[in-house]
């Protein structure tokens, strides 16, 4: 995507899959990097496979999945396990700033392009793998899924309702936190780089990635002894801070400290003992007693709609708002003034919505651009042309072979 | 933290608070940046006050909290409503690379310390900032928690059992995802710096960047008009991928695709049979069949402990994995191997466990060298050393006037 985005001059060999990898490669061609996305030849990236579809103009079902996460990348097809495709991929890590790989840890040295071979062809690029528990440790080589990061970086433990089973985070976060935290890796490299001229290796794990979400949950254990134990939504820190029934769904009051609990009791509850109540006088109290603080606030609001509710909390200047399901999201007038979800003609889907990038930077505005590609439809503009390796005989050639 | 970091020549006005904000710094301190925190003279960060306490050296109560995600930060005070305190400021913003503030939008305007104000004194200045809604936008003055951004974004209304009432990710997700959105965001911004010589302006909304979290979320909506359910454990595209109760616990087993399943049919369940039986023969099968699936998984594994049902299946090649406590999490081979908690000294609180990076560089490894700042403790080493602004005569009658 080269044009004025922050990374435009940023050339990145993309041979992840699913979504760990593609989510952060994703973001970087938002962001103006020129993403190459590389797939087998057979088939391409599993998620082409992967629902929701639609029937596209060709009368096939089509991934929307694989449409939205790859949008902004050009599409090439290249084979690795022969010599042939291997040495073609070397020739363009010559070319390259980056390379992406999410395959287990071993699998890129087995293919011969492992990056201790990588660095010998190009001191300055950077290498950049996630995978379930990173290329170091004892489970290195174990297959990794987001479900096994959430479950084993401690997420599903502290997660849940009161007394319920462990519960994973109902998307994919352990994939996404891994994408993010390549994308921070990725881009203090090629800062580094600046500096010192030479590329070097990222390396991030799924689970400590999750490991890392968790913020502070291993010093509260550490200092108390105790599990921290899963608690619906509250909080342990801060209350009253939950959802709260009102007619028609769940709304949040998030009153994080003494001035909007005051609040609280005089202009929403009209409940001024309340702040002078022993029991409630200080957050200790508060979060001892939030059951009974609960029903006196559900009583209060009781007959007011989730956006009558939230609104009346928030205009005395208490933090509050709704439990928004994904439609309602779509329509919220915030989510459009920030451009979360955009619409774009696509080839052979017609007009689709993909995600918006959450990093909005003021002079180089991530955007969405181009279409996912279709498998291999880069091949002579890449191959031929950006990176000025093969004429078109010699990629007819390759594509006979099955190399591309 | 000059040193060796992948971002040693970068210098960062940190005046951020509690989470989103810290978290990012922190991270960008342990690759190397210098973080100097700018805290109020009086009292400072409000986690300062947050639990987890450990009764320190001077027998008061000090907060974890503050000492797990400020470390490898210098701290100053500094009182940006006086009219020196601003001087300050804009002298310390002459000589830095990027500022941090998590602000409600508006705020540092009022303060005169705005962005505009501060790109007119130094253009490559990189400014960035998180609010719960972003700086832009109908929503953009509403107070922001983690816990609204959960709600509002999506992540609640996904998260939680089948039936079940929404849930929060147990850990301040919203502000994590905010945090690693933030530090993307600049180190983009740095680069993007490199090429035009201009700081540019980081906006990034705990909102948009739950919603981003949510991945494919909205187009699963879209193409069915079914809002997707809460549906604990399980994924909506695959199965056998849950959480399956064993003697001691519950494992997860994560079976992605066809091969898995038919290993895990012959090796795991002796049940050859379950891969023809028409009703698990492909995916969607087992999608709609998963409860009778599960009872079979769960009568075969019924009398393993939770570590020898993962090793058992793992050892088939099939993906599995515990469910782990942080208690487990500590004691992890692999966990310890990545270094995903440090011991440090510290010198009120003495050896405290803090979190490592889960950003791994080879050649510049992020790492954790000095503890959190006590208030204002890097005064004259940043007034007076680093940025040579004030003498000791100087600062010790800003001192007196309640500036620093």
């Amino acid at each position: 995507m080269a044009g004025k985005g922050a990374l435009e001059d940023i050339i990145i060999l993309d041979l992840s899959r699913v979504l760990a990898g593609p989510f952060c490669t994703m973001m970087l061609a938002d962001m103006g990097a020129t993403v190459i996305k590389i797939e087998i030849p057979e088939g391409g990236d599993d998620t082409r496979e992967y629902p929701p579809f639609r029937k596209n103009r060709n009368g096939e079902e089509e991934s929307l999945y694989f449409a939205n996460i790859n949008r902004n990348k050009m599409g090439v097809t290249l084979n690795l396990k022969t010599p042939e495709g291997k040495k073609l991929f070397c020739e363009m890590v010559k070319k390259a700033d980056i390379v992406v790989e999410n395959y287990r840890p071993g699998v890129m040295d087995k293919l011969g392009v492992g990056y201790e071979t990588l660095r010998q062809i190009n001191p300055r690029i950077i290498y950049g793998s996630v995978s379930g528990f990173g290329n170091t440790g004892p489970y290195r080589l174990r297959p990794g899924y987001d479900i096994l990061a959430q479950a084993m970086g401690g997420l599903m433990a502290i997660t849940g309702e009161k007394g319920g089973p462990p519960t994973r985070a109902g998307s994919a976060m352990g994939d996404v936190l891994g994408g993010l935290h390549l994308a921070i890796g990725l881009l203090a490299a090629v800062h580094s780089r600046e500096l010192t001229g030479q590329g070097q290796r990222v390396d991030i794990s799924l689970m400590d990635a999750v490991i890392a979400a968790t913020e502070n949950t291993a010093i509260k254990y550490l200092e108390s002894g105790k599990i921290p134990p899963r608690m619906g939504n509250r909080y342990a820190a801060v209350s009253p801070y939950d959802a709260f029934q009102v007619k028609d769904g769940k709304i949040i009051i998030a009153a994080g400290n003494q001035k909007p609990y005051e609040k609280l009791c005089i202009e929403i509850l009209d409940r001024p003992d309340m702040i002078t109540d022993p029991r409630f006088a200080n957050m200790e109290g508060r979060l001892t007693y939030q059951d009974a603080i609960k029903e006196v606030i559900e009583d209060r609001l009781k007959d007011m709609t989730m956006k009558e509710a939230a609104e009346y909390v928030l205009s005395k200047g208490i933090p509050a708002g709704p439990i928004y399901d994904i439609s309602q999201i779509l329509e919220d007038p915030q989510v459009k003034d920030r451009e979360m979800f955009v619409k774009m003609k696509h080839p052979t889907l017609g007009e689709i919505t993909v995600n918006g990038c959450a990093v909005k930077l003021s002079d180089t505005m991530p955007g969405v651009y181009s279409p996912a590609p279709e498998l291999g439809q880069d091949n002579s503009r890449v191959y031929g042309g950006l990176l000025k390796i093969c004429d078109d005989e010699e990629l007819e050639t390759l594509r006979k072979k099955g190399v591309i």
